[in-house]
């Protein structure tokens, strides 16, 4: 049995425009990297996180800790792990941050003690580390965090999550913009209740969405990407919003939207050369602001968390 | 050029449990039967509908009429067409019986033109016939009762439609209780505005539904089928409504809910055997009432409108 792991945990859009609060993607062009190790003693022992030193270590306050011991108490065996994170993805970005953690974390683990998990039960586990980030559980970055692809959230009670291969030659492009937005502050802006309409129209736009992504159908998933509730009520947390989506839009993306509750904005493109000119479209907006920004471009990835090296 | 053509519309289940306003099916076990031909005239001229005198036959006023007139309109050249329809299915059951003359209608003067127009641009003409017949333009029936298998409306404005095969296993067992419901009636039940939370499992459901009629995955078309906003609303104008899914459900039905506005209602089953099951099921709870009805039995089927004979 491997002794040391170490893990590229991905980040992910969740939303996806119309797809709110039940659908998410995983990204490659960004990730935490982690190494965890068996040790000797009943106790997980975290690091401090070079670059976050604000993000607990106490393995119960943790993301990573808390997914840890969701698995180790469905296993019912008390065992110690000594756990480095490199975070690259920052907290409170929108592109799944804690997520990355929770699910690296499980993967690396379950890796360590011989896979007694499918990943899709991993999932579980890392979706009750993210309680600890935002106090809520939710499963649309951890699954495809965990997974890879395209993953909707079907239900809840019990977990039912269903996963989509993504179309070879889909990309996206990722902008965040150095602000945070709380999950929670963003939560609250939302109105508690729908207009039928407009609900039937969203609805439409993910059944079209879903649709495209079986049938590799672009020009489908773009149609389709439109959110018609959420994007405009949150939108105003997110300065040169509009802006952006235009740029990007005229610079040939299929769609445009916030990732998660923001404050990143995500473009999915087909193929490498329209999401490099939607990389420059969308630098073009925001270097004409003071706000510091990282803008990352990868293939969707059908890859989940990825084992690096086995010592 | 022909002269003659005789047709095949089949009924369709709009509305499909989660996928309110914006999906239906094609079904094969009932449907109208219409025989059209050229006439010298410019006019078109539709003969009395046996058994149901009281469809008007002013072409302005019949779907059939105004259906084709749409297309010449389209096409820029009035000509003339006498029009036998054999209707099968009882106009306000459900299953969609203005679409089937509207649909059967313009593939059938399509077909003796010449086929100026693909499938996919007869649904047009068809939804606007069904104008002429509920006030709305609806195109959940039209669709796949011209195209065949699942279609999603995602858009009207243009209008978007999205068709779907559907799995090779899939058989849909409708139950026609022979009281009327009006579409407008059923719609004036509905609140204008929805739960957030509601429309997010909708669309969960809507999402699960739609991948898994890609992927032939027969539990989770079942799982998905809940409908959490209208079927409770519009289930009270249903005599029975609750013992029948109860007792389709018991009987191995993948899901059930009302077939568009009702009175009819239907389940989706895995193959022939358990639609016999739930055919027997649904027969059992109405031989119990003093409501007459019909049970109809099929595959869910692939083809829309079919030429029977061409002379």
């Amino acid at each position: 049995m491997n002794k040391s792991i170490k893990v590229f945990a991905p980040g992910s859009v969740s939303n996806v425009g119309c797809g709110f609060d039940i659908l998410g993607f995983a990204i490659d062009g960004i990730g935490d990297e982690m190494i965890l190790r068996k040790n000797d003693s009943n106790k997980i022992h975290i690091k401090p996180i070079e670059g976050y030193e604000n993000l607990s270590t106490v393995p119960t306050k943790n993301v990573a800790g808390v997914a840890i011991q969701a698995l180790l108490d469905d296993l019912g065996s008390q065992q110690g792990f000594d756990i480095e994170i490199k975070k690259n993805i920052k907290p409170g970005s929108g592109i799944g941050s804690s997520s990355a953690s929770a699910s690296g974390a499980v993967v690396a683990v379950n890796e360590l003690l011989g896979k007694p998990y499918s990943r899709m039960q991993l999932v579980d586990f890392a979706m009750q580390g993210e309680v600890a980030a935002s106090g809520d559980a939710h499963a649309d970055n951890a699954a495809p965090t965990v997974l890879g692809g395209f993953c909707i959230v079907r239900a809840y009670d019990p977990l039912d999550i269903i996963q989509i291969e993504s179309p070879i030659n889909l990309w996206c492009v990722v902008i965040h913009p150095q602000i945070e937005i709380k999950t929670k502050e963003a939560r609250e802006l939302l109105s508690t209740q729908v207009d039928l309409k407009k609900a039937i129209r969203q609805w439409g736009n993910v059944a079209g969405l879903i649709s495209g992504l079986h049938s590799s159908d672009y020009n489908l998933i773009g149609r389709s990407l439109e959110d018609h509730i959420v994007e405009k009520q949150r939108k105003v947390l997110i300065p040169e919003f509009d802006n952006l989506k235009n740029a990007v839009m005229n610079a040939g993306a299929l769609g445009c939207s916030i990732s998660g509750s923001g404050p990143s904005v995500f473009a999915l493109c087909e193929g490498e050369n329209k999401a490099k000119d939607v990389n420059l479209a969308m630098n073009d907006v925001f270097s004409k602001t003071n706000i510091p920004f990282y803008i990352y471009s990868s293939q969707v990835s059908n890859n989940g968390v990825r084992i690096i090296e086995e010592i």
